[in-house]
C-alpha cells in the first residue's frame, strides 16, 4: 500500500520513495515552504532530487488530518498585517444547498472561519499592492516555491535558460520576489489567493512561471458525505494538480464547498453561474443580476480563489455561432446565449462587469474569463465567434485591472496542431498578456475514450508557446463522469504536457529532473528510475509484471532486451573502457577532419 | 465480445459497429483495395464513412483464417508478369531457429512459397520500375488506398490542404498512380514489398501521403506455439498498424518469423544483427560479414519488407557518445558500436554497403536505415554523435538509390519539444528527403509507465513537420515487454500521433473523419460517435459506466452535465429556432460595424 485510507478519512501519506520537506526563503524563517525530495540510492553520490510539491499536508509522513478542523491557516498572520476589517457573513439560504431536506443535509464544516473583506481605497489583491510597489507574502512564498528552494543563480540555470526557445516570453534564471511583484503589477501573472482562503499555499500562474495544471471536481449524484468530497481534491493534487475547479451542481453544494476550502491547500475555482443557475430552478431564462450577485458574494465568502465569469458571450456573438459543427460547447456560454436570445438583451454579466469586479476585488477573487465560445470541434476552431469573443475578453482584462483585480483568460478547446499558435499569439495581444489558461486543445476530434492523449498533445504545445496553466482532460471526457483512476490518469498525463513545455521553455528548474532520471536509467537504478517518475507505483508495477524478482531490482538490464542485448550495458562497457577512450575524441575530430583512411585509437 | 478467439487461432471479425469492403481503382477491377465502412444512423443522413484498413483479411465478417495455407497471395499474379526465375532456397541450417533441440521444434509454416528473386539488369524494386517510369500494381493499389476509393479530386478536398500546413511538402489533393511513380522516383517515398511477400496489401511511406505508424512484436521467453506470434501481429494491425517489426530474437525464430510472413498483410520489418548476434552466441565481438550476410539472405528470401541496417555507427563516431548521459541505447547501435572498438575496424556494416544493396535489391527489401546513435534522453539530443551518424545515413541513402534499393531513415528518441524541428529539417537536407521513420520522439524523460503520451506529443509534432511513419511506444516502455492491453494502447495513441498530424498538414482524407464524429456529437447519435471513434469498444464501455441503460444511448445529453446544463442541448434549441436566427447573422455584422447600441433580431 502506498497511501493509507481509513473509512470517511482521505488518502495521506508520502508519494513513494519521497517524503515532505519545508524550506525558508533567505531572512523569511517564517514562510516555510513545501517542497517533496527524492534520496537517492547512495551509488548514486548525488543530493536528494527536490520537486515541486502542490499536494499540502496530506503527503506529509505523519500527516494529522482533522477534515472538521481544516488545514492550517498558514496566510492568517500575513492577512492580518494588512488591517482587513472583520465582516458579517450574509446568510447561508437554503437555495445555497439545492434545498436539500433537513435528514440529507451535509452539515457545515465546523472549522473557524473569521470573514474578513477589503475596502474601498484600501490594498486589497495581490495586483493592487504589485501596482503600489509592495511585496507581499504570497510573491515571496511563490518566488521560494518556483526556485525549488535554491538561494541564487548559477551558471548552469542561466545555461538551461539561454538553451530553451519561449517565443519572447522572459524566464529568469532566478525568480525574486520583486520579479514575482512586476509580473503581477503588469497584469502577466496571478496568485489567485482569496484573502478568506488562509489554508492556501499560494501559487503563481504567468507565461514566466512553471506551467500549472488544473483539475475539475464535481460531486457525484448520490452523496456520501463530505469526506468524498474532499478526497477528490486531495487526490487531484496528490498527483500534481496545482489547483482544482468544483464543478459541482445540485444539492449540498454550498456545504460540501466549505468543507473543501477549509481542506485546500490549492487554489479552488467555480464557475459561479452554475449554481445561479440551480437557485432558478434550472431555468436560463430566469436567471437576473440579483440572483447572480448574490451567489458570487456567496462564494467568494467562503474563499473561493478563482470565478470563471462568461462575461464575453454577448447578445452580437450568438448567431456567429449558428453555422457550427457543434454549436456551444461550453455550459457557461450556452446557458448566457440562450438568456441573451431569451431576452433579447446584452448579457448582464457584460452589462454588469463593473460591479461585478467591485465584488471580486473585495476578497481578491481572480478573474478567470470564461470562453464560452470554445470550438466543440477542429472544425469550429479559430472561427469567427470564438475569435469575437477573445476580443471581448481583451477589453474586460482592462477594466479589471483598472478596477484592481487579478484576471486570466480561459481559451480553447479542440483546435488542430496548425491552428494552436495563433491561438497563443491573438490571447497575448488582445489581453494585454494576463495568463492563459486552456482546455486542452485536443489536436482531433477521432478518439473519445483517449481524449486525454489527443488533448495532451495540444496542451504541451500551447503550454511551450506561452499558456500559463493547462486544464486536464481525462480518458472520459465526452463520455461519463471521471473515477478515481480516470482523475490519476488525466492529472499525470497533464503534468507530462506541463513538464514537457517547461523543458523546451528553458525552465531552469525542469531539465534537472529528466537529467536525474537519465543518469539513474543508464545507471541501472531502478529503485531511483521509478520514484524520480511522475507515478512510482505504476512503474514499479509495470517493471515487476515481467522482472517480479527483488534481485532485477540491481540486475543490470531490463526485460526488453535482456542481458546479451542491452545497449545500455553494452554502452557502459564501453566507458569503462577508459583508457582507450583517453584521447578518442581528440583522434576522432582529426579523423574526421583530416579524412585519414585508418583511424588508430590512441591507447594503442 | 467483440471478436471470436478459439484456442491456437487468432482474432477474427470486424471492429464493432464497422464493415470490410473492397474497391478498385477505375479500369483495373482486377485490384481489389480493402476499406472499412462505418454505417451511420439512418437519422444522420450521411453516406457510410469509408476508413483506411491495415488489418488485413482479419476482419472480414466471415474471416476464413487458415495459418497453415497463410493469406491469399494477391500480388502473385502482378509478381508473375515481371519475369521474376524461380530460385533454388538457401537450406534451413540449425543457428536459424537459435539451435532449438528438435522436440521443442516450431513446424515451419507448410504455406507453398516459389522463391523468387530479381537478376542482374533486370527492373526489381519499386525504385527501379519507378525510375524506368512504370506504374506497379503495387503504385496503383496505394493510391486508391490513400484517396479512400475516391474516384476524382474536388474542391473540398482542395481546400481541406490549402487549410493545412506542411512545411513544404507537396501533398495532393488526389492521389493519382503516376504522383505514387514520381514520388518514388524521387526517392521521397518506399512501398516496401519483398517479391517473396506476396500476400502483402501495399503501403506507402511518404510526407506527401497519410502518415503511417509501426507497431513492434516480439516474442516472449515461452513460446506456445506459432499461433500465439502471428496473433501478436494480428492484434497490433487490428487497432491500426501499418506495418510490423519482428523483433524476435532466441529458439524457432526462423520458423516463427515463416509463420509470420505468410499470414502478413502488412510489411514486415526486422532488425538482422539480432539474429546474426545469435548465430555467434551472444559475443559481438564474434560477429562478421559472412554471418551477417547469410542472415540478410535467410530473412529476404522469407519475404522481410525491410530491414532495420545500421550502417551509419562508424568507428569515428562512437568517441562521441563518450560523455552521453545515456550513451548508446539503440541495440543495434550499441552492438555495432562494440564491434568497432573490439577489433579496432571501421563497422563491416560500412565497408561491406554496397554488397548489402546488392543482396537486398535482388528480394525489393528496402533500407530502414538505423539509428545506432539516436539520444536516448533529452540530454542527449541532438548532439554531435547523433548528427554525425545521420550525415552518414545520408550518405548511404545515395549508394542505395545508385543500386536500386528504396530506402527510409530511422530517426530519435528523446528530444524535448524545441529541438524536434531541426531533426527533421537535418534529415529532410541530408538524405535527400528520403521518407523519415521516427520512434516518438519523447519529450520528457521523467515519466516511466506513461511514455506512449509523452512520446505521442512528440510523434504528433514530427509526423507534422515531415515524419513519413512513426514507431510506437508502448506504456511499459523502459519497463517490462507490452502485453495484449499495451500493444492496444500504443497502437491507438500512435493512430492518435499520425491522424493530428494528417490534420494539421491538411491532408484532405483527414478532416472527413474528424467532422463526421463531431455531427455526431452534436446531434446525439452516440452509436456512431462510439463507431466513428479509434476504439468503439473502450468508448462504449466508458459511457456505460455513468449511463448504461440503451435509452440514453439516444438520449439528448450526457453524463457530464446532464440535461440542464447539456450545452449541446442548449445550442441545439438556439438553432432551432431557425426563423429568429434568421438575418441575425447580418445584423450582428451591422452591429458590430456599426456600433449600434440595440440589437433586434430579425425575425421580430
Amino acid at each position: 500500500m502506498t497511501y493509507q485510507q481509513k473509512p470517511s478519512a482521505v488518502t495521506t501519506g508520502p508519494i513513494t520513495g519521497s517524503r515532505k520537506v519545508y524550506s525558508s526563503p533567505a531572512d523569511r524563517p517564517d514562510i516555510l515552504v513545501p517542497f517533496r525530495e527524492i534520496v537517492l540510492d547512495l551509488s548514486a553520490k548525488e543530493e536528494p532530487m527536490r520537486l515541486y510539491d502542490c499536494s499540502g499536508p496530506y503527503t506529509e509522513s505523519n500527516a494529522q488530518i482533522d477534515l472538521a478542523a481544516g488545514l492550517p491557516p498558514i496566510r492568517a498572520p500575513w492577512l492580518a498585517k494588512r488591517g482587513f476589517a472583520p465582516a458579517a457573513a450574509r446568510a447561508v439560504k437554503p437555495e445555497d444547498n439545492g434545498f436539500v431536506p433537513a435528514d440529507r443535509l451535509v452539515p457545515a464544516c465546523p472549522a473557524a472561519q473569521t470573514l474578513l473583506e477589503g475596502r474601498e481605497g484600501q490594498l486589497v489583491t495581490q495586483y493592487e499592492f504589485a501596482r503600489a510597489g509592495i511585496i507581499t507574502e504570497e510573491m515571496i512564498y511563490v518566488a521560494h516555491r518556483e526556485n525549488l528552494g535554491r538561494a541564487a543563480a548559477h551558471a548552469e540555470a542561466e545555461a538551461r535558460v539561454a538553451d530553451g526557445e519561449s517565443f519572447g516570453a522572459e524566464i529568469p534564471a532566478f525568480v525574486t520576489p520583486e520579479f514575482v511583484r512586476s509580473e503581477i503589477a503588469r497584469g502577466r501573472a496571478i496568485i489567485p489567493a482569496n484573502i478568506n482562503h488562509p489554508e492556501l499555499e499560494p501559487v503563481i500562474i504567468g507565461r514566466n512561471f512553471l506551467v500549472k495544471i488544473n483539475a475539475n471536481i464535481g460531486n457525484s449524484a448520490v452523496t456520501s458525505g463530505a469526506a468524498e468530497e474532499v478526497e477528490k481534491l486531495v487526490w487531484a493534487i496528490r498527483w500534481g494538480g496545482d489547483t482544482v475547479m468544483d464543478l459541482s451542481t445540485g444539492r449540498n453544494i454550498h456545504n460540501i464547498r466549505g468543507w473543501i476550502l477549509r481542506n485546500s491547500p490549492v487554489p479552488i475555482g467555480t464557475v459561479p453561474i452554475y449554481q445561479a443557475l440551480e437557485k432558478v430552478g434550472g431555468d436560463a431564462d430566469k436567471l437576473d443580476w440579483e440572483v447572480f450577485r448574490d451567489t458570487l458574494i456567496e462564494q467568494a465568502e467562503q474563499g473561493v480563489d478563482y470565478f470563471t465569469i462568461h462575461a464575453g458571450v454577448r447578445l452580437a456573438h450568438v448567431p456567429l455561432t449558428a453555422k457550427r459543427t457543434t454549436g456551444i460547447v461550453s455550459r457557461g456560454g450556452s446557458i448566457m446565449a440562450r438568456w441573451c436570445l431569451a431576452h433579447h438583451k446584452e448579457s448582464f454579466l457584460y452589462e454588469r462587469f463593473d460591479e461585478i469586479c467591485d465584488i471580486m476585488r473585495k476578497y481578491d477573487v481572480s478573474f478567470s474569463l470564461g470562453d464560452g465560445l470554445r470550438p466543440g470541434s477542429n472544425a469550429d476552431a479559430n472561427d469567427a465567434a470564438q475569435f469575437a469573443e477573445l476580443e471581448t475578453l481583451g477589453e474586460l482584462t482592462q477594466i479589471a485591472w483598472a478596477k484592481g483585480c487579478q484576471v486570466m483568460i480561459e481559451g480553447p478547446g479542440h483546435v488542430p496542431m496548425h491552428k494552436i499558435k495563433v491561438n497563443m499569439e491573438k490571447q497575448l495581444r488582445e489581453c494585454g498578456e494576463a495568463p492563459f489558461y486552456t482546455l486542452g486543445p485536443l489536436t482531433t476530434d477521432i478518439a473519445p475514450g483517449y481524449d486525454h492523449i489527443t488533448s495532451a498533445i495540444g496542451a504541451a504545445m500551447i503550454g511551450w508557446f506561452g499558456t500559463a496553466m493547462l486544464c486536464y482532460v481525462t480518458p472520459k471526457e465526452h463520455l461519463g463522469l471521471p473515477n478515481r483512476d480516470d482523475v490519476k490518469t488525466g492529472v499525470i498525463t497533464y503534468r507530462i504536457a506541463a513538464h514537457a513545455a517547461d523543458l523546451a521553455k528553458g525552465h531552469p528548474s525542469a531539465k534537472l529532473r529528466d537529467d536525474a532520471i537519465s543518469r539513474a536509467r543508464f545507471e541501472f537504478r531502478w529503485e531511483d528510475q521509478f520514484n524520480l517518475g511522475l507515478d512510482p507505483d505504476t512503474a514499479r508495477a509495470y517493471h515487476d509484471e515481467t522482472l517480479p524478482k527483488d534481485a532485477h531490482k540491481v540486475a543490470h538490464f531490463c526485460s526488453m532486451c535482456g542481458p546479451k542485448f542491452c545497449s545500455m550495458k553494452i554502452s557502459q562497457d564501453i566507458r569503462a573502457d577508459a583508457e582507450r577512450l583517453a584521447g578518442m575524441e581528440a583522434k576522432s575530430a582529426e579523423f574526421l577532419e583530416g579524412g585519414a583512411a585508418i583511424y588508430v585509437p590512441a591507447a594503442e
